[in-house]
């Protein structure tokens, strides 16, 4: 059996190796995964590794961090995020997550701009590649911290700015669940959807970084925005990504079993 | 010697009685208070307490909170919202800040829907005691267990709508400096601007309910934000409200001195 374009995002259960991500996402009928640079250890043989299972790639994560104190720390960051679209490429992945990062001693604005900046001269890098890039913004409460984009709004503003068919927007609902406008930005997005990712906000919150819970456990429509980013057009996977200590804690097959019972009940139609 | 336009909330330093804040910010020269309801007592006896002080009241903490699973229990909270506001004519406070209140079992749609119709209802009764209602959005973070109202335009659309004279909004920077939108919607807001709140957002943040930190430790550019709401026509006193457990443990009457060097330093001209 196939579980539905779901794509288990490997930070899910960190302490897993890419290698058991990738058994188990075989055994129990995941076609994606989604995984992250600094697990990937030698590139060559990961992309091994997931070519030679019959998984797919649904992302890489990530790119991004653009702002930085000096130009020439600017650039090494231009040069880095190069690197993450070779790497998507060798591996298969169609798309690189861009997470923008903090204004990390510039301003607000500036940051912001920055992003717009960055972007621009990344794409026809990442068209060249066959590569996407994808702008996710994140929960303003990681706006001093992790990414000077917080809203769907402000994602989508800059890829109509940037206009060039490499660069969209990544809706991660625990992300942007909270926003009045999201309904409407996601129809606006349309085509430029990217990826969408799953887990929830449960209340209270367990944390702030790792905040996040089991579908079903909180408080987001997750079924909703599903509908709502396939009305948009976006027919892609759908990556449960969710960063919990306790799930960490727990990491075994049952867990990742639990999520799949989680992802039929709480986001499949 | 005056400190200007500061009204200090009593939270800030909530071990206090409402009895020392008054002696302390009249030995300070701070010339406004902010008052909590649930630290108020007997509220005849607290008005008498600032009447008799040089102080005046800047808000009385707060009225909103409306969404409840049933229809009775919707009414209780209009009530509830109605003793709020007489409570503020008796202290002599001119508004009372509205924090909306989570879902509570309603979806987040209807649970927005009903701030208006409850502003609607209770607008008359505030402009016949002489106090406003406050919308303040709180930071996207609470969206889930304290206000379905998380963002400046949101609560401007919400007082466009109502347009009545005793609803305006509330400008918190902890809550919204964040926000793309908040300069365009500062603007927007104008006359309707009915306070403004001053702490900081520190890195990493010290929790969620009490994640503020004293002005200077942490990214808010304050000043920009004080000049804009000063610029949209607002003129009235500058709260600090702070949630800090360090703040709380060491509530003394140096803190209150460092509050107020802070403010002179971070919000001042």
């Amino acid at each position: 059996m196939i579980i539905e374009r779901m794509s288990f995002n490997q930070v899910t259960l960190d302490p897993w190796t890419l290698e058991r991500c990738v058994r188990e996402c075989e055994r129990l009928g995941i076609p994606y995964i989604a995984a992250w640079r600094h697990k990937l250890g030698n590139c060559r043989e990961s992309a091994k590794i997931i070519r030679e299972s019959g998984l797919r790639l649904s992302s890489l994560c990530r790119g991004g961090w653009f702002s930085a104190p000096t130009k020439v720390q600017r650039r090494e960051k231009i040069e880095d995020n190069r690197r993450a679209i070779d790497e998507a490429a060798e591996l298969g992945s169609p798309l690189v997550v861009i997470v923008t990062g903090p204004a990390n001693e510039q301003t607000l604005d500036d940051a912001r701009l920055l992003v717009v900046d960055a972007l621009q001269e990344l794409a026809p890098h990442a068209a060249n590649a066959g590569v996407a890039l994808g702008i996710e913004p994140l929960h303003p409460m990681f706006a001093a911290d992790r990414s000077v984009v917080v809203t769907l709004k402000q994602a989508n503003d800059m890829a109509e700015k940037i206009a060039h068919a490499a660069v969209g927007v990544v809706v991660d609902a625990f992300h942007v669940w909270w926003d009045p406008e999201v309904h409407a930005e996601i129809a606006r997005a349309g085509k430029n959807i990217l990826g969408f990712h799953v887990s929830d906000w449960a209340v209270p919150l367990p944390g702030i970084l790792m905040g996040r819970s089991l579908m079903g456990d909180g408080v987001i429509e997750l079924r909703r925005l599903r509908e709502e980013v396939e009305r948009a057009g976006y027919q892609g996977p759908i990556e449960v990504e969710i960063f919990n200590e306790e799930l960490w804690n727990n990491a075994d097959n049952c867990m990742l079993e639990l999520i799949c019972e989680r992802y039929h009940q709480h986001v499949l139609p």
